[in-house]
């Protein structure tokens, strides 16, 4: 039973504050992990206030990209940061957390699809590590690096991995209705449509909507909840929206 | 015109000193390879002080895994400290090094066949960067993490890139024969059997009968150098031992 579990940017780092971790968000998600029972798990987290001052810095986006090694020391050296963070916090309390960079292990073709090496994450579930990837940069034809977002990591993982169960933290506590509720089940766009509109382009890496869509695509069942559901989720229960 | 050059820890670290670089030596080599004019360059640096001393307390080798975290941390971490290094150095002098890390990027089987995802050093090469690899662990079936030398990454890189040339430095000028004079041209391991015995175990990661014989079942050219060698093979010259 393979789980992938999104950490989103926002909620362990202080967003508003450049390279700034939210330790105590951080140290509850990584409790939650470290306490539950769940055999083959992969993490995945954003970049928060790392990732995203960064590549706003260099004018870096998933469609835009560089060919400035300052912007790649920049972007990824923070992501790196963050990244060993998260280890850190994980391995501290005994979870056997692993690195593997985005920047090393993918490319996009010219068409901007990622092609994402994943049987080294494969390899090291079957080894009983937990692999940790984060949003990053990655080599992009004609364009030199773009930014690859958490989100389309999980969902590539998703599939590569024909992963069971995903879980996506982020600072809501999953889909909300018009009246701001949270919507309990969503099984076509058409549930939704009208609460979440048809813009997509409410941040850099895509808003709730296309996160949605792509959710949807997906095998497996996905679930979007808050900090407070990670525990509820990785002990098998379904917090906040379920997508399916 | 691809060409691939490995950068010897011993070159560029003080071996007898824990995590300590050789910066003379390294920076002499970047001057090297910013002063070059070479298309597609891939380097490739081992993990001199770095690499072999975290190694060495973990008990890792290339054939003995750890399933430990901290062992990830401490030897992966040094060789990501000192892959920063190398990318400074090259960057402060123009270079467009980008760095790609093994552990994300590869794995072994059961039998310690190695595999490594280079589509992304390949696209990296075509957006005119100069990806930058070094000796690493690699997540092993059976064994957690065990270690992938430079060497070892030298090989598999020349064949998957279809490199035109391949070039080793490291602290001996060549490959010696019985009176300590460099070979100059090796086509055969009949040439050097002598000299070189049937040892092939004088450090952890193969010695250099067993560098030759890698080498020579490369489809391109390589040549073994000191650090006095890398701008002259950059330039197109053959320093050293050409094994062919």
């Amino acid at each position: 039973m393979t789980t992938v579990l999104k950490l989103g940017g926002s909620v362990i780092t202080e967003k508003d504050s450049p390279e700034t971790l939210d330790d105590d968000a951080l140290s509850a998600v990584a409790d939650d992990v470290a306490g539950a029972d769940v055999s083959d798990l992969v993490v995945v987290h954003g970049g928060g206030s790392f990732g995203h001052h960064n590549a706003a810095a260099h004018g870096v986006t998933t469609e835009n990209g560089s060919h400035e090694t300052t912007a790649v020391a920049d972007i990824h050296g923070a992501m790196k940061t963050l990244n060993e963070s998260v280890l850190a916090h994980l391995r501290d309390r005994g979870v056997p957390a692993v690195p593997v960079h985005p920047l090393s292990a993918a490319r996009r073709d010219a068409e901007g699809a990622l092609t994402l090496f994943t049987e080294q994450v494969a390899a090291m579930l079957d080894e009983g590590f937990v692999p940790v990837l984060h949003g990053d940069l990655v080599v992009h034809d004609g364009e030199g690096v773009t930014v690859v977002s958490g989100d389309e990591l999980v969902v590539d993982l998703a599939d590569t991995l024909d992963a069971d169960r995903v879980g996506l933290c982020s600072t809501v506590p999953g889909v909300l209705d018009e009246d701001g509720a949270v919507v309990a089940r969503i099984e076509s766009y058409e549930d939704v449509a009208d609460a979440l509109g048809g813009s997509d382009a409410t941040d850099v890496t895509g808003g709730m909507a296309a996160k949605v869509r792509e959710l949807l695509a997906l095998s497996a069942p996905a679930n979007v909840f808050d900090a407070d559901g990670v525990g509820p989720f990785l002990a098998g229960e379904s917090p906040g929206t379920r997508i399916d």
